[in-house]
């Protein structure tokens, strides 16, 4: 038990700074680390496995999934920023479901009470199917493969235009084998190293409380808060959409602190997806991305700008990467593996000394195994909670031979799809794919951080330069990518709802199920709903649009660059790039070892980097978030911290689904009636006349 | 004792029925009639009336005059709709002499407590100086008589523009009058005849509840909610400012619900004065505003529209009277002339009958004169009330000298500012206006409701038709309505004073004498802030600018119907104007005649008219005020009474006060920077490919 007192201390500060690509799990519920929390459930029954797969969670975790699938798209595409979207999950889920038995106990119909079991089966269907909107690369390496970013990139002759059909056969083959892989270690991490996963245990928590009489009160209340939000929040989307006829129309366009500012991207575009993020994300975040804004669109960009003529030709357009873009795109890029391979390295380090701790320990307890196996004894939710764990086995053949079917298939399939990437490119990926898959799901166990994207960058650049520029190596670097983002991701993901099975007495068997369910569920939503995005949204992925896809179009470059190497760069741009990874490196350096009460001041340089490309608009709007949050934690902070993660979720999930009428409405051909415009006085003066004219 | 209970059921029903061109008085405090008020203040001594008039209480005044007169300036050129300010002109009164007081008490330097007395001299020197902003007609006479609102109005050869030197000279002239014509019969009103004067009661009761320990309390709280509300609305202001580069730019012509509805006027126009006023409304007034918006501009002009070319000729101006203009302007004035002309026969005959019940109860307890004496002294509190209103006396022929001179003053100079106004006109008026001035004191103290403008109506039409065409009988008539509506409005404005002064014992010679400071600050405060407005904001008076000044049309036209007739009329005018003539007249009659109950949901005419001629969008504010004081007074009615008029007051002060940085930066020629423009989508395309090219 001790380590996981160090583990927690960790945990704790890497809570305030975890990679924003990934999904923030939540901080919530891991104050309320009560004890017993077994004996209060133990005159309550566990139901068998068969029996926590009922039809309703399915049938909710399906509409949650394409809710949420909607949600996680639009962040991918906006600015790929994540934040946990697990309370909202939780709660709704607990929501519906509670509603629909409460109905059915009334009509007399309820055959089976509503368990905690059954909550987490929806959970994990529900993150195992929005997880995939995130791991499939709709944002990132999936999209950044397509023409219209390649236009954007440089090396533009190598493409790959999405389609319905081979992104979902793309989705199956991959999605399915992190599962297997992580099956059989799944013990290990959970009961012999008892490793925390904090985001896992804050979702047990979570659900634990929900099913006592106290927590559902509180859930009651939270889901009205989420509901008035979400209203609101999808009112606002709507009566925005009428102001949008044309590019540059509307709130998103407002141009709050005058018009210079809105030219450098400063300005408020009255989201509330981003006032709903920032309200999650903690407050350091939301600082290092307004830091960053600052420092690259209020300072750096301007500066560059002037050398204009100098550094680079007076006639590129303004998106040519040997231009200002260039110095956009590949530094933001450098911070971003500066800070990525830091913490590989460091998560590295600690996962190997962790495991190495561990197998010490364990060589000495079985030297000392009646002193330690009493003490474990001694827990009485342990002891349940193992009891209950062990109980439904999964068999280790068929672990290994799904995972061995599995990989065959994509041999034989993947080079179909993607000509450039070799059969025996996706067996290297494959032999080393579990050792990663395990340091990935440990190190998230460990510090509640996934390198899932830094280990899809490293196949990048390898998968990359093996094939080479003649090759077709950029679509090589970002299917590879894909491939291994895939496993690596569903690994920690699954890994952390094996915790969260353990932690409510769900029973692997059933989590498992939920999990293959969940990432079926997954691989066909997701690409319908990029589909539909990039069907109705002709602006998808141009910087000055609605969905600018900053990760698509920076993916997509470091592939370039790990193809092509660095000789099309602006002047002065690859000596910059130096500086800036450099600095990433030094920043978490320092921030590591400085005192945590100093250290929890010092900005991310993940973070940081964002709004390096697209600028800092979506800042304002998290800071906004940020302030309102910090207000309100001010005036109350009980209230705040039991209904701010609410609020948020309503703020985010209500915009969220808005986009799903609008990018219809898009599809069918329904224009918005009216253009909200901000003119300067002098344009405004010639518009009236040409008007009046 | 009796009558005041009857006195208090008319009061209520006409509470929430009130000439909206009046300034509706509180409600606040009324129902906070305790009994025993002197007896809790029976140890705090009352100083004398010289040591009441403070120095710093006019200071205080000064600045609170400064700003109402700005506010209702606004309230007056916008729609004419001016609600009650007393409860914010208390609150702030009441905090910056406290605060004050209460720092120089901490310094050790106060000589001389906050009394409730200073309190109501402020009060009152407030209203008096405020009230002329209303009563000097810059908003209906004063400024119909100008060049501007002449161009709009037919008959456009008789005018006369505003110029700071007359305007001040005619307000001296004619404002002290009234102040006067009322001093020799405050006693009859407030001790004989005991007349309730709600708002003067009302504001009585705040006062003294101030001056509790309780009270202090809880408007200290109000205070901090109106500043908090005040910065709100102000940085609102300001900030709506910048978008404001031209006109038809801004929030204030924000096509919320869609272009076809802003062409008939529906929309929102994010004005928080307007969410104020229809806070501090009734419901009722606010409903009416709306359902008159809809009926006009939702009905009747898109129907009026189509007969273009039948009806009117197509060739006309949009503006021109001869057109749809003319229905506007002639329709709104029918259904003002039709209420207005319902109440005064209605009050004039309850004011008779009232007077008459009076004069027979005088004589009846002349004969059981000991039983009514000892009946009235045996309230402690009206025993000491009256005790200190008849210590310090004014003597008659001080008042009545007074009267005599100014009126002679006046009827040598008045001609001399307006020829067309004959000296036997002016004398002719100040012959009747002492009658009519103790005809609206009395019916205000009855019914709560000014008749003013009624009056002054119809000094125009009597005075302008003895004038005739020839002889410039507009501006006769408009000047003739001026001098009366100042005698009638102060003379019930101050017997208001009184009844408070008497109720919070305050010596009716300090009264007097805040009052005589507080019109004279009111003359000269008054034009200036007209002034301001006039030379900054040129499309004062135009209905499509910010500033329509309805009420200076629909005046001018009036004086030009009752001069010329309505021979110019377009076709079927006239009939539709009998028609809602009627109509305005049959409503009153069914409100008063069938139950309460019902009557309570019928519309009032008067404030239907307003938007018959400017359109409904601040009935849309209005309505949004009222919905959002509903779901408050729903959620928790007690905060919702004691903290709606608090948010409201700050609202509309934080609104007012904007307008004159706002004026100040039109005058030295500052322009805003940016145009926010609503283009329809065909529109948007022109200007995009017209800016592209």
């Amino acid at each position: 038990m001790e380590e996981e007192g160090v583990d927690n201390r960790v945990v704790k500060r890497l809570d305030s700074e975890r990679d924003p690509n990934q999904k923030n799990r939540q901080r919530f519920g891991s104050r309320s680390g009560v004890l017993s929390i077994e004996e209060f459930f133990e005159d309550q029954e566990v139901p068998s496995w068969r029996k926590q797969l009922t039809f309703r969670a399915f049938f909710v975790s399906f509409w949650l999934s394409i809710l949420f699938s909607f949600i996680v798209m639009k962040l991918n595409l906006t600015t790929g920023i994540i934040p946990s979207l697990n309370v909202s999950a939780g709660l709704l889920g607990f929501f519906f479901v509670k509603s629909w038995t409460k109905f059915l106990e009334r009509s007399g119909l309820l055959k089976q009470p509503f368990t905690r079991q059954e909550n987490t089966v929806i959970q994990t269907c529900v993150v195992a199917s929005s997880g995939i909107a995130f791991s499939g690369g709709f944002g990132t390496y999936l999209f950044g493969m397509s023409e219209r970013i390649a236009h954007k990139a440089s090396g533009s002759r190598d493409f790959k235009d999405p389609s319905l059909g081979w992104m979902i056969g793309f989705l199956f083959v991959v999605s399915f084998l992190g599962l297997f892989s992580v099956v059989p270690l799944r013990k290990i991490m959970v009961i012999d190293f008892k490793l925390t996963y904090p985001s896992g245990t804050a979702t047990a928590h979570l659900i634990n409380s929900f099913h006592t009489p106290r927590g559902a009160a509180l859930a009651k209340k939270q889901v009205r808060l989420l509901g008035r939000f979400f209203s609101v929040s999808f009112l606002w989307g709507f009566f925005q959409w009428f102001f949008t006829s044309a590019d540059g129309c509307g709130f998103a366009h407002f141009p709050t602190f005058g018009l210079k500012a809105y030219a450098n991207k400063f300005y408020f575009d009255f989201s509330a997806t981003y006032i709903g993020v920032g309200m999650i994300c903690p407050h350091i975040i939301n600082v290092s991305v307004l830091v960053g804004g600052i420092i690259s669109w209020g300072i750096m960009w301007p500066l560059i700008e002037e050398k204009r003529g100098q550094w680079y030709s007076e006639k590129l357009r303004s998106d040519d990467l040997s231009g200002l873009e260039g110095y956009k795109v590949f530094i933001a890029i450098a911070i971003i593996l500066g800070d990525g391979l830091y913490n590989f390295f460091k998560v590295l380090t600690r996962t190997l000394s962790g495991l190495f701790d561990q197998l010490q320990r364990r060589r000495e307890s079985e030297d000392f195994s009646m002193e330690n196996s009493s003490s474990s004894e001694l827990s009485y939710d342990d002891a349940r909670r193992k009891q209950l764990f062990l109980k439904d086995q999964i068999p280790i053949w068929f672990a290994v031979g799904g995972y061995v079917v599995i990989a065959v298939v994509s041999m034989n399939t993947l080079p179909h799809i993607f000509p450039q990437l070799k059969w025996y490119y996706i067996l290297v990926i494959y032999i080393f794919a579990p050792v990663l898959a395990f340091c990935n799901a440990y190190g998230c166990g460990l510090t509640d951080w996934s390198l899932a994207s830094t280990y899809g960058k490293l196949a990048i650049f390898t998968i990359g330069a093996w094939a080479g520029p003649s090759r077709g190596g950029i679509i090589a670097g970002l299917s590879a990518c894909g491939v291994m983002m895939n496993i690596v991701s569903t690994a920690s993901d699954l890994t952390q709802d094996f915790k969260t099975g353990y932690l409510t007495l769900a029973s692997p068997r059933s989590m498992f199920v939920s999990q293959v369910v969940g990432t079926t569920m997954g691989c066909i939503i997701s690409p319908c709903v990029f589909w539909l995005f990039y069907k109705a949204f002709d602006d998808l992925g141009l910087p000055t649009g609605e969905y600018p896809a900053p990760n698509a179009v920076l993916f997509r470059n470091m592939s370039v660059l790990g193809v092509e190497g660095a000789s099309s760069l602006p002047k002065n741009c690859l000596t910059l790039c130096y500086i800036f990874f450099a600095t990433s490196i030094l920043i978490n350096l320092i921030k590591d070892l400085i005192p945590k009460k100093w250290a929890r001041f010092i900005p991310l340089p993940m973070a940081m980097a964002i709004p390096f490309y697209i600028g800092p608009y979506f800042a304002i709007d998290m800071s906004l978030g940020s302030l309102i949050l910090f207000v309100w934690q001010k005036l109350n902070k009980t209230k705040a911290e039991a209904f701010g993660p609410a609020v948020a979720s309503g703020l985010i999930c209500g915009d969220g689904i808005w986009t799903l009428p609008n990018s219809i409405l898009a599809l069918v051909g329904v224009k918005p009636p009216i253009c909200m415009k901000f003119l300067s006085r002098s344009a405004n003066t010639r518009v009236d006349k040409f008007l009046g004219s």
